[in-house]
């Protein structure tokens, strides 16, 4: 088991997933070995395959093997709603877990100058081409509650203004099954300044 | 996002790894397509590689692209001793812990009749002709204190018996660091009934 086998550049090259160290590259690369060779060929070359032909979509940017996704591709959505989100992965969470059914707007980030994140590398040229074609009436911001998450929404919010687009934000508050005294105290001030008439 | 799409197809790809569920595998594939899209066609390949290419020893039966592993072909280890593991793990967690450099017979399992796991499957032949050659004087039994693997080592040493090589067990115990009362009760009485003197 010298440390240019196979084997050690089999567990090297799994260390380049996410939250898998030594130990479980180690676990991983013994089990397809024992147990799965025939899945882990397939996953060799579906990862081929995603990584050189998945890119964005031309029009709200997420992730997709063709020039324009499924979603922006459809005619049965609400025309005139647009929800902008940070990553291809809030796309999913916001179908799986909402009855929306506009279009999105995958910003793929948030903006954040010291890392050289403007405007231009979240797309919000192709946002504002798309703003400025009329048809969306209300913009609905998912960005993230966190500081950047709000200075995007923000950002783009002046952009619509613009544009005289009608801009929404999620609610943050309390997560529903929390409780109170659980909850840490931005969550808490932001659900109580939130405050709605019941 | 259709579930015939490219994407939807790595996310279950992934999923054959070990511990990856839908949730995980879903987080792999966005960091992957985001961040890392050159490891993770460079693991494409070792993928692809290792499977084809990784077999057994022929001599231990450890996983090794060659047909005769690094330990096995290497004439500077203590040429009396072979140890017994049940997984190429063992063998791995052994030469990092132990001082231990003699040979090593991978059994790829333990006897299991049930799951018609029985000696042919261990490779047992193969271990006989090597007791059969007569260099080995010390064999020690380090499967795992599973009952399986309690009834292996039984197996193994009545096998060695035959060829008058001697047999050893490493020990179970207490594990250093341990506290008694919160080791299981079999671990405990083995580590009592196992006392030696001080």
């Amino acid at each position: 088991m010298s440390d240019t086998s196979l084997l050690n550049e089999l567990i090297e090259a799994l260390k380049c997933l996410p939250s898998v160290g030594a130990r479980t590259a180690q676990r991983m690369a013994f089990h397809l070995l024992e147990h799965n060779r025939e899945s882990a060929l397939k996953l060799a070359d579906i990862l081929q395959l995603a990584m050189t032909n998945i890119g964005h979509c031309d029009r709200c940017r997420t992730f997709t093997e063709d020039d324009i996704c499924r979603i922006c591709k459809s005619e049965n959505r609400q025309q005139d709603a647009l929800c902008v989100v940070e990553n291809p992965s809030d796309v999913l969470a916001l179908e799986q877990a909402t009855i929306y059914r506009g279009y999105y707007f995958v910003l793929m980030g948030k903006l954040s100058p010291l890392d050289g994140i403007g405007p231009k590398e979240l797309g919000l040229d192709l946002l504002e081409d798309r703003l400025a074609e009329g048809q969306i009436k209300e913009l609905i911001l998912a960005t993230n509650p966190t500081v950047e998450g709000e200075v995007t929404a923000h950002f783009i919010s002046e952009l619509a203004k613009t544009y005289h687009v009608n801009t929404t934000r999620i609610a943050h508050g309390v997560p529903v099954g929390g409780e109170l005294d659980y909850v840490d105290s931005g969550t808490l001030s932001h659900a109580f300044s939130g405050r709605r008439s019941y």
